[in-house]
């Protein structure tokens, strides 16, 4: 099967390394407006250069990965769909919650598989977790607690076009949610804080976060959030049932356990998502081709991606209008 | 120094057994309106049955012990006050604020020592947690996330007369967030929901419960709290700063870990707070003890129980009326 | 039951303060060459200072607590069961394997309980082992691997005096392989290097030990020693039976756990016996009244010291002479 | 550059696939008695199946991996050090002592370089504990205990051919003992039993052992080893030094706990070598061509097969005659 990616950056690279090892799958063009990045990566792969007109013209072409700025995901996804090719485009769909929604419309309409990457729910920790609870291991899950940290705040240029805490980096958390409780929110409290760097107020949004959703039918989630670990990337959840707790944990480069006469130290987590979900960008790519190829709808369709987009639009509005949002 | 305790049930026993270890502490009295209860607990310590009047007309009672129910702690705390006696109280104060803050008052007024029974300062892991951060290992605390689970949900008869979980149950977490982050609540946020019995609705209460604060100095702090964990007693908190996080775990009984086919397996925690706290228990009493001994202030002050009520009456509000309260 | 104590330095006072805190126990005589020792144990807990000849004259002492010198234990337990009296004796026996054998004669002739101080078969975590194999959790125990290792290397004036590494360290170790294996050694090898200190050679002593034990039906153990752990005190053991593995670990002080840009660590051990086994020595306090007061036998009696013994003196000749010993 | 693998089963998939990875090399050809294996393994990287003679006979080859059965490495190793090719050869060399000398003696003539496959070196926990010994941080390591317990109990066809225990299973863990501790053996001691299936003693030999080592310069190691661990594979090893121990440990499938009114339970190990080692193997092909590249010698050479065999056969020797053997 022919394909195309769009985006040569850190994680076109990753998307670009997993695809070429499915079998059956080519890569034939790389698309980036930073001509070099796109050439080294189509060398590496042996994949040409193209543009974006030409991979929608190329009817050869089946499937696109769309791993570009974000501000290029909600048309890419539009033009893809009309040409009728399987789209796996990065999250999120689009910063406007109107604009995903149209995207989705337009997916529907074509009826062309789209996928989603909230890659976190490829993980094996994480799908094992979920799994776990599917087989019923601690009964129906009644409380869920995410921990969601990054090992530093981004730029302030980064954050300016980031959407905000919420839309840029809760949104993998809100999914999580939706997809370990697999209920939706009735209502929602977020606030906030600038505890990492005051220059993240000048950009109006904040580097710390507690969310608390209640669901339809009373279920609770906490989500706390920070730009900046000491430690690195932090990324665990719980979840509570009648029957028990699992906990998904963060995931260790070594296993070695250093015993002196201070303490008794192991590893810090792994850094940060390219080494944290490292195995889970290669499920996912494979998760995309087999449900290419049985026809099974994808994981994490676009629906999806505009219901995690609803949640961090909601967030932002509790933050910034302090009040509890209802939906 | 001669004492006195009222109260000999679960927790009454627990304090007068540490009480006696005190040197130079002698129990002279037990007082409770259960006669046989009162007799068996003076029996094995050497003590005498008396009454609440005669307690406080022995001028040689030099501090008292309140362990009794709920509902006489904030007359028992007044009449200590007005005889001049250090008192020792289980927490509450009062479910009524404006009731506790009168005791407070009173104490304040009569220039006793006063210690509210909020033992999990004097666990020897949150003590640890605590006094790390004053030494700056983790520099300025910005979060906090408190889990707080119980084993099993009360009967209703409890239920009933509890005031509430947010009185019941969080007053300790509540307390854990004052002292860990050394700040006070600007806004806060609660929810709840009857997860584990749906009875516990019947009586105008929930049993699971999601809490945000946010501090005047714009620190976050979240608490969950459900009343069955099917594992036991959960009591955690970690706290994050600048440079890294500290967490304070559970206690299991034994270290024993089995590698099976299925596993790797460890204890689940110390069953409930009697097994939990037991050396916390013992810490307090030698603490208030020493307190006298010394004139210094206790670690657990009167003003301190008023605080955590005021917060969980805080919290008591913005669940009912589906608001965020402002202090 | 009254009852006395030989001994009022370190091990004496643990000893003393547990025996005070049996129902119906009551502490009459503190013995010691050291009077002031002597008189401050005894003050302490409100007995008398009395003679080694005194005590086995009081008809009214019904258990003695050994807790004196290595060198004494002999005479005292000949002495106690001469006179009737139940006989509590930290371990060795004795230094040589046949005047042990005497107190053990002694001992059955006497028909006296006698508990010999393994108190690391009464510690929670290696009871709860050694009871979980009991109930068929890992089938058939197979292999055993101890890990013992103590936090700094004694005074040389100490080693002179103590029998030697095997007698006075491994002692312990040899009574878990026999209790958790429930076996005894067909073969032992032993070898050992003085790796922490070059001076303990100087006195025809190890300080680092590697025994392996073949057991008559043919299971497997290994020891492995060293007199300094900059970690402090390591007390661990696993034994692999066909259905898995059962660990016992090591306690820690506190379960805080931080996380740092450098490594997630958590406290090291407990640092020595005193800490490690505070619980054990007041559980088998706890056992020997209860033993005396059901008449069972006690769990860890002489005939296991003079075992243990047998041991470590077979250990010292196959280190000394390299070569297997075959029993 | 041109490469030839030896062996189309399990471990020549594996290296096949990690081969074909590396920048600048190609699979030319598999070779592989069972020509079903070759043509399957050689399709799927698009190599062509041939024989030994063509390998050799191709001056193209540069280097060749020898992944075939044990008892063709010998002859396979001194056919590619004759045509100058470089040697990635799996463990051991030979069963045989005097063989795997001449080996050595060909590759040392030869001049070529010569990877054996112990990979376990190259495992990222072996590899950093190793890094932070050669660091300083727990000083010079003194002891060793090194655990080594596979799944189960191989068929009695393949034991047979295995040249026992010692050779087939320890040659990893006696490569472990020189790595660590660097240096070499002066006495050892070694016994076993069969403990996991009587069977396996009626081909003459163990499936569980006792192995004990002293250095030239007196450290200690220890290592245990069983043929059957119902938990699955039981990898790790501890080093103490004066400053400390490292401990490597077991690598988990994943990092989900789950807590329930039974246990804390954790995943157990990673099944088995080809799960435990797939990075070290990985690690292992990449560091081959790297030292081909650089013209820097292997880690893991010939000569180091050499003594691991050494090892093998005194161990053999010392469990056979039951005594110690002096080196």
């Amino acid at each position: 099967m022919d394909t195309a990616i769009f985006g040569a950056g850190r994680i076109g690279k990753i998307h670009a390394g997993n695809l070429v090892r499915q079998n059956g799958v080519r890569l034939k063009y790389v698309v980036d407006p930073d001509a070099a990045a796109a050439s080294a990566l189509a060398a590496q792969h042996g994949a040409g250069v193209s543009s974006i007109e030409a991979v929608f013209a190329d009817r050869a072409i089946r499937a696109v990965v769309i791993a570009s700025s974000t501000d290029t995901h909600a048309d890419l996804i539009e033009r893809a769909a009309a040409s009728g090719k399987a789209i796996f485009c990065e999250k999120p769909v689009d910063l406007s919650l109107a604009r995903a929604r149209e995207c989705a419309a337009a997916v529907k309409r074509a009826g062309v598989p789209c996928l989603i990457g909230f890659q976190r729910r490829y993980d094996p920790t994480f799908a094992a977790a979920r799994a776990r609870i599917d087989a019923g291991e601690i009964g129906d899950p009644e409380m869920l607690i995410v921990t969601s940290r990054d090992p530093g705040t981004p730029p302030l240029e980064y954050l300016k076009r980031s959407g905000g805490i919420f839309k840029d980096m809760l949104i993998h958390d809100f999914d999580i949610f939706r997809w370990i409780l697999g209920d939706e929110a009735a209502t929602l409290h977020a606030t906030g804080s600038c505890l990492t760097d005051p220059n993240v107020a000048s950009v109006g949004d904040v580097d710390a976060t507690a969310v608390t959703i209640r669901t339809r039918s009373g279920r609770l989630a906490q989500i706390n959030t920070i730009r900046r670990a000491a430690y690195g990337y932090d990324q665990r959840f719980e979840v509570i049932g009648a029957k028990g707790m699992l906990q998904a944990g963060n995931h260790r480069p070594t296993e070695v356990a250093a015993w002196t006469g201070q303490s008794v130290s192991f590893d810090k987590p792994e850094y940060f998502f390219l080494e944290r979900y490292r195995v889970a960008y290669a499920l996912e790519m494979a998760h995309f081709f087999e449900a290419l190829a049985s026809g099974k709808p994808v994981k994490t369709s676009i629906e999806d991606g505009v219901k995690a987009l609803e949640l961090a639009e909601a967030a932002t509005v509790s933050w910034r209008e302090r009040r509890i949002v209802e939906f």
